[in-house]
């Protein structure tokens, strides 16, 4: 059997994306079951009770030799503990690559909006497999993957691709209004409650290598922005030490408000404070590093970082 | 606009995938053209003086910044001199990868007997694209570039979704006797008139890095063998000679018999010969070193030498 994995800290897109990616192997006669590496956050468990969908598994290993695909990441360090054991037979992603096999594989990255928009593409797009069917339910989880990945079409990583498959898929999830469900979505990821400092900062946490240093990189997507500036001095403290205990050059932590498309940075010391503001041309705001339209990531935060930090 | 290049040492996979993949994107309202990057072998210009198809152009480099899509290939070494200027958006290839991008881009590798199957997919696989047409021609090219990658079906590298292509693109290609037109284009190959014998080596020839050592591979695809080994004495003078000049570790050079799917090596001296002779199970005949059903270069040539020399 196959086991579909997402990354570790798993989101809304790469559960939803795993799980439906099993169905459709499953209609194609391929034996295969999709896992989390790790606990749901809120959005994502407020999809999965939503539509009455049980959680898939949690592991955090599989036996040697096991048959993994790869759904919404591809980086090893990403990904399950013990990857090096297993047999990585297929990847699909929609994140910039880093991957070596020793033999070909199935691997398909397209640069949309999400890794759900992918695996929406696989049911509708395909004519010679009108014997594969997406159910209601499903149609639906792929709507949500999709819309907690561009941030309900406002990250600048979605394309006219991803709006045209909500919009198809949608004909089939017959979700009535897209906007509140939307919405619903984000103030279910929204709130933390009382989400210990380190969980919050590694909600959505992972760390590149740029010319040989370290950096870590944590963003929180938020409908209401205080929910993380409220704790700013508390963030800050947590950052030096995430700094100090893993070696790293330095932690940004941004509190990215989706619906006004902008950011709050945080960071572990002067020094990449200015940093980043050099490189993000960021003005202090509230204590924190504001940056307007900086939402995305993978498409803005660890480019940008990238293309300055290799020059030096 | 995209250019699209093969790999070198252009093959007819890779150049005949790389033309109807122009096609594809040009219906699609993509700018593309396809390069070759060297001159055609033998088989391939059969191939294009039998179907009335103009040779693509041959580059060797390209403007800075210029966009291009990598066919039948990933890896840097193998591509044009130079990439490292270049802006690569998309990457089509049935091989091994080793890919490293610094954003997302389209990548789509399916371990399939050749990259003309996978170009065949996107025309016959994909009932949203009816208005995309093929055309006689170019699935007589399709066909073309999965005989010759598949030896007609005989490598091991072969899928069955190679050979329901194949039926299904021959009800367009209409070509009378495909048993036919594979040995003719088996023969174009083996027909190497006065070929310096370094080119000989060098019609497939790649050079592979296995713990930190650098081995040359070739592989001459014959239907007459004799074409090769008639020639034994001065193909591993010069393998010698390539070893030095390069700073191998090692240079192994097999004649394939495709009909009777074997293969007879010759290789760059003592040491090398018992390392393949371990590794292979190889017997001594007519002063080669004879291993039955050894065909791929891709599916078992360098994945048993990596297997091997990864270990020591």
């Amino acid at each position: 059997m196959k086991h579909i994995i997402g990354h570790k800290n798993p989101d809304t897109d790469t559960i939803c994306s795993a799980l439906v990616y099993q169905d459709f192997l499953t209609q194609k006669g391929i034996s295969a079951k999709a896992f989390a590496l790790g606990p749901l956050n809120k959005e994502t468990k407020f999809v999965f009770e939503k539509f009455g969908v049980p959680e898939p598994e949690q592991i955090t290993e599989l036996p040697k030799g096991t048959e993994i695909i790869l759904l919404d990441h591809n980086e090893e360090g990403q990904s399950i503990d013990n990857i090096k054991d297993l047999d990585i037979v297929e990847i699909i992603d929609h994140h910039k690559v880093k991957i070596e096999t020793d033999k070909p594989i199935s691997i398909y990255i397209e640069p949309l909006g999400s890794s759900c928009s992918i695996i929406a593409k696989k049911y509708l797009g395909l004519g010679d497999l009108s014997d594969v069917k997406l159910s209601k339910i499903n149609a639906s989880l792929l709507i949500a993957g999709i819309i907690s990945d561009t941030l309900f079409f406002r990250s600048p990583t979605t394309t006219q691709t991803d709006k045209d498959l909500v919009e198809k898929l949608n004909e089939i999830a017959e979700i009535e209004d897209l906007e509140k469900f939307s919405l619903e979505m984000f103030n279910a990821k929204s709130d933390l409650g009382d989400m210990p400092i380190e969980e919050i900062i590694k909600l959505d946490y992972k760390i590149f290598e740029f010319a040989g240093n370290k950096y870590g990189i944590g963003v929180m997507e938020t409908t209401n922005k205080d929910y993380g500036l409220n704790r700013k001095d508390e963030i800050t403290e947590k950052l030096k030490e995430i700094k100090t205990k893993d070696g790293l050059k330095a932690v940004f932590f941004s509190i990215v408000d989706i619906l006004n498309e902008a950011s709050y940075t945080l960071t572990s010391g002067n020094e990449e404070a200015e940093l980043f503001t050099k490189i993000f041309g960021a003005v202090e705001k509230e204590g924190s590093l504001f940056v307007d339209k900086l939402v995305s990531t993978k498409k803005q935060i660890v480019p940008r970082f990238q293309e300055n930090l290799m020059q030096n």
